[in-house]
């Protein structure tokens, strides 16, 4: 087992992955049970963007429970990112964000998804093996530990 | 992108995935948020056991919503399970299932957790790339899709 990454290298490769990664398992819930799929995103903004259909679980689900759970990567390198989701037109993303998107995932996510998922990030946890869970919460109330 | 599987191959890589893969997503519920954590688990006797502790979100969610979704490996190579989950103490764990536990893990679930999730699987969906979104459903009401 490697040595524990201290808090700032967990965030740098927490930071890095957000860049990079393509796509992220996404946990929203109804009253009744559990929502998870995969969906492609875009970190832009110090915001998670995934375009996804109104009418798909994931989207009805955040129209009633706006809290989320994201997580990025395999079982044994994990990066979760919880917070509030918002809901929007595709129609209504910014140029930039259109750009930027198109340009990771080489689609207009405005041709086939007519809405759009913000995630704030509240809190982030980051760790890959047993030793790591101590110091695993790398973002508490929206704010990087180490900028703290 | 790879020509899509047919039903039968992904139950079988489905089936393997559940005998030999280490941990899984696990994605529980409360009335106001989802909760997501990665849990080592073993398939025996067509039900996913998983050890954790009795105060855990998850298991606590479980005690209140017993659906659970779990997804199985990467977010480009897609198996899902969904199903209800039953809780009991660890200490009440067959000889059968420690003993598989342990030879998977190399670790005995009731030295460190005092509670086991076991998890009927209802529905197992299994896709890789876009091509394979139709067909994904390869267990319904608890039936492989094959056996129909």
């Amino acid at each position: 087992m490697a040595a524990p990454r201290t808090v700032e290298q967990r965030i740098t490769d927490s930071r890095n992955r957000l860049e990079h990664d393509v796509d992220a398992w996404v946990a929203t819930t109804s009253p009744d049970r559990p929502w998870l799929i995969p969906l492609s995103f875009l970190w832009h903004d110090d915001r998670l963007l995934l375009a996804t259909s109104a009418s798909s679980a994931t989207a009805v689900n955040i129209g009633q429970v706006p809290r989320v759970r994201v997580a990025l990567g395999g079982v044994r390198d994990v990066a979760i990112i919880e917070g509030d989701a918002d809901l929007a037109p595709s129609g209504a993303m910014s140029i930039a964000e259109v750009e930027a998107y198109t340009t990771k995932h080489s689609s207009d996510p405005r041709t086939w998804a007519d809405t759009v998922i913000y995630v704030a990030p509240l809190r982030v946890q980051a760790w890959r093996e047993e030793n790591e869970i101590a110091g695993r919460t790398i973002m508490r109330n929206g704010v990087w530990a180490s900028s703290r």
